[in-house]
């Protein structure tokens, strides 16, 4: 999986992913309209409307892009209806022949860690068949809980061939409390990410390791620092558009390949149409001016990336 | 919900929680048989044996306890039918006015944090109705992310009285790779303690906050330490029994009114009759099992707290 998400990446020019975080207050009017005509005012229409809405999304931009990351938050909050969501979508970007990354943050220890593992990378066994439950490419993981957390996920990827992103350095303003305190002279996060890099020759493919890390964009000092700790970890990069990040900040999180890097914009991208310099598209035509803000958002990252060659 | 967990805890001398995470090696094989001759070799089928087996347990022990931890991993790994399955645990449970505490070990920031807060503890708005998704009474929390992680939770905690564990120390052999490493002289996790206590100042029930920690009860030592610098944080105890904890190493866990910990034994308890102590019962009566571990947990802490007066 991380040798299709470089080769992706490599033929779209385009080391990004679309954040696929739906938000009732983001989904156009005539969307939500028809799902609570059609289901009600109920979790069901909700759903019917995310799903509705990310379609049209995806749809308008799987051919410019490698990869895609739902956040089974905005999902789970609906319930069982909204993780129906979330598996339709998850299967869709499958047909479309993206990289799903499950943003899910789970984290636990041994037979628990294997649990998650399963349900949203590996298979379950019922009987005398398997079944894959949730089914993403790549998930996100936490490492408060040390390698007792981490092995579980690593042994369930290495039989599926799927990969984990481990949290390092969050793009969230308080992700300094306890991630940038100094541990004998270095900072939590660089332990965690020689960690990474550790757990992460375990797993290796053509390349670059299945172990990956996320580093938020906000934080493009500490995102260069981290690019050696972890040599050969793709780093996972929330944070960029509405958070602040941009194209200029995220060059030292690549390699001199070009690679190494995946930067996700959520909201930027998906809702799109509601900012200034996409509102002439209308909210008729919001998946239009995802694909806008795509391309737009292409053009900056592989600009920056050029200009610092 | 604080104030509930309390006052059982006092009429039911049970500081306990009966960890409710099924494994499918778990339960008997009449339960398996007949569920998979229901449903076949399924997910519906895995996710009908687990709530009969859960259902059982809960029936043969809800009178003696005062709340459940069911484990969202162990149902997740089943996707849809697992999760709800794991809905329908949480609901019986409520029914038997027993406190659920939802395992999840969420944790995010913003707007994705509230949305795991809304789901599992909130209710959700869909034009103009509300509902509730998951609707535990308290989850866990995982605190890498910092306040911005925190916070979401805590505000849908006051709305709805209802509270969080936040981990601090965990009870697996590596849970020290970066929990115990010193920051000026401190372990990390003293300081996540400390971090807990401030933000339990925030959202106080009558004696207790809504705003507990977990730590494991295979650090005795530690759980004397951070007793003291969460004093009013109620203390979530997993690793005890299968993992190795007995009720003499907790009593330190406790304050001095009998109040601020409660004990989880998952397998313990839900797999009972597979221990040589309560082969007797046989797979037939695993409940009765159930409920004689539940019985000898209870003896086993009251004991040692009565002891150590």
């Amino acid at each position: 999986m991380i040798n299709k998400l470089a080769s992706k990446i490599q033929k779209t020019h385009a080391p990004i992913c679309v954040g696929l975080d739906p938000m009732l207050s983001y989904i156009p009017e005539h969307i939500l309209k028809k799902a609570y005509a059609d289901f009600g005012e109920t979790l069901e229409g909700a759903a019917e409307a995310i799903w509705q809405y990310n379609k049209a999304i995806i749809d308008a931009t799987y051919d410019l892009i490698p990869s895609v990351k739902p956040q089974i938050a905005m999902y789970e909050q609906f319930g069982i209806e909204g993780l129906k969501a979330f598996k339709k979508t998850v299967d869709y970007c499958h047909e479309k022949d993206l990289v799903v990354i499950g943003d899910v943050k789970r984290g636990d220890i041994g037979s628990t860690s294997a649990a998650y593992a399963t349900g949203h990378l590996g298979k379950i066994t019922i009987g005398s068949k398997t079944y894959s439950a949730f089914d993403e490419d790549f998930a996100t993981v936490n490492p408060y809980l040390g390698t007792d957390g981490i092995k579980p996920f690593i042994d369930v990827c290495k039989e599926e061939k799927k990969g984990i992103f481990i949290l390092v350095k969050t793009s969230n303003p308080s992700s300094g409390e306890f991630q940038d305190r100094l541990i004998d002279g270095r900072p939590l996060y660089e332990w965690v990410g020689e960690k990474v890099a550790q757990w992460g020759a375990e797993h290796m493919g053509d390349s670059y390791s299945y172990v990956g890390a996320v580093v938020g964009a906000t934080y493009p000092e500490m995102g260069k620092v981290l690019r050696k700790v972890m040599p050969k970890s793709f780093i996972l990069v929330p944070g960029y558009g509405a958070q602040g990040g941009k194209g200029a900040d995220l060059v030292h999180f690549f390699n001199e390949d070009g690679l190494g890097a995946v930067v996700n914009s959520s909201r930027g991208i998906i809702a799109a149409y509601k900012q200034e310099q996409y509102a002439k598209f209308g909210a008729e035509n919001f998946a239009d001016a995802s694909r806008a803000a795509v391309e737009d958002m292409i053009a900056d990252i592989d600009g920056a990336l050029k200009a610092a060659k």
